[in-house]
């Protein structure tokens, strides 16, 4: 039976050129991870069903793939669930693993399974792809790649200053402008406590959020539409729209939790030069994000040069390891948008050119002999580490010609009788159609000062 | 609900340490490959099940993890499947996908999908898990990686040449001594002929398999069972066991198909130095390989300090991609054992030293100010590429040498008021105790000769 070749929706193969440029991404943001002290830790794919349940809410369960069990998955399976076909309930009897919804959740059941392995405060980074069953779309793919920073146990202003630092390295590194937003929880929380909503600050939050995508008076529609007063709408706009941290503390000083917010907030400028933010980061109190474990510090990172939404984030939280019977774990955390990095940096053109070659030269040969003089010099240019590929059989040279355009290699080298003899080759730029005869020795140097 | 953490049975986390060795393995031979003009390649977790099922024999089949279907995935299953209890019959109607179980799948189903883009010869390189529902002991693993290189398209000895060299290459990195022994599957089609058992060649082929397992006595107990004869045995034993490919060459001669093996063997060597093959390679007529789908050149590498299998094989094919509806498409590859290979570097203690350490030096300091002070030094070691980390929080000295013995870190550096005030700061070795005060720029200096 011929099978068609394809991939399934809402996954994709990864060309090489694609692969290279993923891991220009990745090891830029890796390296400086580990120049800041966090390790690298890999999770398996799959993970036990039920430490994944219940994590993401009832959407998130339903979008978590679920492995089916091997051998006879039927076999146990009660009567009266196959009778009803009644998949929800079935679920749990046929699949006892599922695939990594984020790197989050496995994470935390890593450190509580781990805890007494671990030294306090730890920090790990991790760099793995995740599954979810989200419709396919434009950009929206069912397997994607997640990269996070974390670290738990005993942290202070200090951890969180060193995460903001971080995003400003590798986004200097990636040579992308962005602003990097930093707010606290807390502060938001004393903003809806003097507009008298403290029992619904969530729901603020939840509506603050969309500021970005609904603009100032969707948001004040929104709250409105909620049932908050117009009187409380002013009062949370006054607020957040403060510019001057400490003009915001004074306005803050009735709310304890609110002033407790602006001096943790206050408290990450001694970590600076001068003490003041790195010039691309801002205290910017209409930040809110969505998830609602953060408790204190929160960061957000938008590309200034692209409308693409955010790049990064991150905050800080309490409790990450309680679920698994480890409570009271403070942590603070970021994570990088790969993808989105990989549009803006398409978009703006910005990947290093030298990525474009996977090697230097490609050898050509015009006859069997020249083929097998052309391995042995091969073999002296790869001592050097200068990689370098060999058309494998004799044929046309237009064909071999053809093969090294269509690859875009940069330098083909020519090898017949001629230079065997002479030991010099023909050595031919592939954009300007220069040529050049050069010894091996001369070949050596050449690549070494051209790459 | 308090869940139990703990990673499913088959899977594993692999902690700091372990990534960093891993990743070892996996950059050396990257490195390697791409020095030969490899390119990388990676392909989803997920394929569609239909293009793996029927690949890997029935044990194949069942040992294939399927996904199950999100949504209601019983909806369309027929009834009497249901009644029946057919679990079998089931899975194609609740399973449309399911996990990479090899990479010669995903890499035959990815060169038709996208045979129009790509440029043969082409050469791809993939490093990535792959999920098999084996029972799980002692060193067998439900995820693990492979490590593969193919080269498709018009191919030649030189193909099959720069493969040997880029084993001896990596191993030669790693510091592994190996032997790389090299056979061609028509050398043993000739040997069955001549012994007059060429229709059972394949069953010969296994049996001749099992050498390293069971010995000679061994084989010759299994064919003899099988129903070969004595005589046969013996002229099978005495061609398989001939040492000079020149003498085996005379012996095949009455065979042509044998014959033109062993001249696909002999033409390898032009290719290397000297007209011959790398020290720590041999051909070896008793090398025969499981998979049945090489046709040609077979290589296999065994590490020679440890008792331990192959860490690495491949071989010549000439069909892979026919069963996608593109016949005749020939190539050669190799893998790499990276689990097994791991276990080799770790047993002789071959990993290299500096892999230990994940920062250079740990800042620790006494008191508020000095702990913003470390942050400001650790900035300017940073700059410098010198990974440091601070212990993020002021606590008792105590508690800060504890933290940093258990991490392991190689140095220490105390910064207390004094330090501050004389900008000079007391590094301290941890394995010897010795300790020295050093100013900033001394600091850079000796970290940028001890690492």
């Amino acid at each position: 039976m011929q099978i068609q070749a394809s991939t399934l929706k809402g996954t994709r193969d990864y060309h090489p050129e694609q692969v290279v440029r993923r891991r220009y991404i990745f090891d830029t943001i890796r390296g400086v991870f580990e120049l800041y002290g966090f390790r690298p830790l890999e999770t398996p794919a799959m993970e036990k069903l039920e430490t994944l349940t219940g994590k993401y809410g009832d959407e998130g369960d339903r979008l978590i793939f679920k492995v089916l069990n091997n051998g006879d998955f039927l076999a146990k399976v009660p009567d009266e669930i196959l009778q009803q076909r009644d998949y929800r309930a079935m679920i749990p009897w046929i699949a006892r693993r599922a695939l990594r919804y984020d790197l989050t959740v496995p994470f935390a059941r890593y450190v509580v399974q781990h805890r007494h392995q671990l030294q306090f405060p730890f920090k790990r980074y991790q760099i793995q792809p995740v599954w979810r069953a989200d419709r396919p779309q434009k950009g929206r793919y069912q397997e994607f790649y997640q990269c996070d920073a974390d670290v738990v146990g005993p942290i202070s202003a200090a951890s969180e200053a060193e995460l903001i630092e971080i995003y400003a390295e590798v986004f200097r590194q990636l040579q992308l402008d962005v602003r990097i937003r930093i707010n606290n929880r807390k502060v938001l929380e004393g903003i809806a406590e003097i507009a008298q909503v403290q029992d619904r600050w969530q729901e603020m939050t939840i509506a603050i959020d969309k500021l970005d995508k609904i603009g100032t008076e969707g948001v004040r529609h929104e709250l409105f539409s909620k049932g908050f007063t117009s009187q409380q709408i002013e009062t949370i706009f006054d607020l957040l729209l403060t510019e001057d941290i400490y003009i915001l503390a004074e306005k803050l000083k009735v709310s304890a939790i609110g002033s407790q917010g602006v001096e943790e907030l206050l408290a990450l400028l001694p970590y600076f030069d001068e003490q003041r933010l790195p010039p691309n980061a801002v205290f910017d109190f209409t930040l809110a994000r969505g998830l609602n474990y953060y408790t204190g510090f929160i960061v957000e990172v938008v590309p200034t040069e692209v409308q693409l939404g955010s790049i990064g984030g991150g905050g800080r939280y309490d409790d990450l390891t309680g679920v698994f019977g480890l409570p009271n774990l403070p942590g603070v955390g970021i994570s990088f948008g790969a993808e989105r990095i990989y549009d803006a940096l398409e978009t703006l053109d910005r990947f290093p050119s030298h990525l474009q070659w996977d090697i230097s030269v490609l050898l050509l040969s015009m006859d069997a002999v020249s083929l097998q003089h052309a391995f042995h010099l091969a073999r002296q240019l790869r001592r050097h580490h200068i990689p370098v590929d060999i058309y494998p059989q004799v044929a046309k040279f237009k064909k071999q010609m053809k093969y090294a355009n269509q690859r875009k290699v940069p330098y083909v080298l020519i090898i017949g009788e001629d230079e065997r003899i002479q030991k010099r080759y023909t050595l031919k730029n592939m954009a300007t159609g220069e040529q050049q005869s050069l010894a091996l020795d001369e070949l050596i140097d050449f690549f070494n000062t051209h790459s």
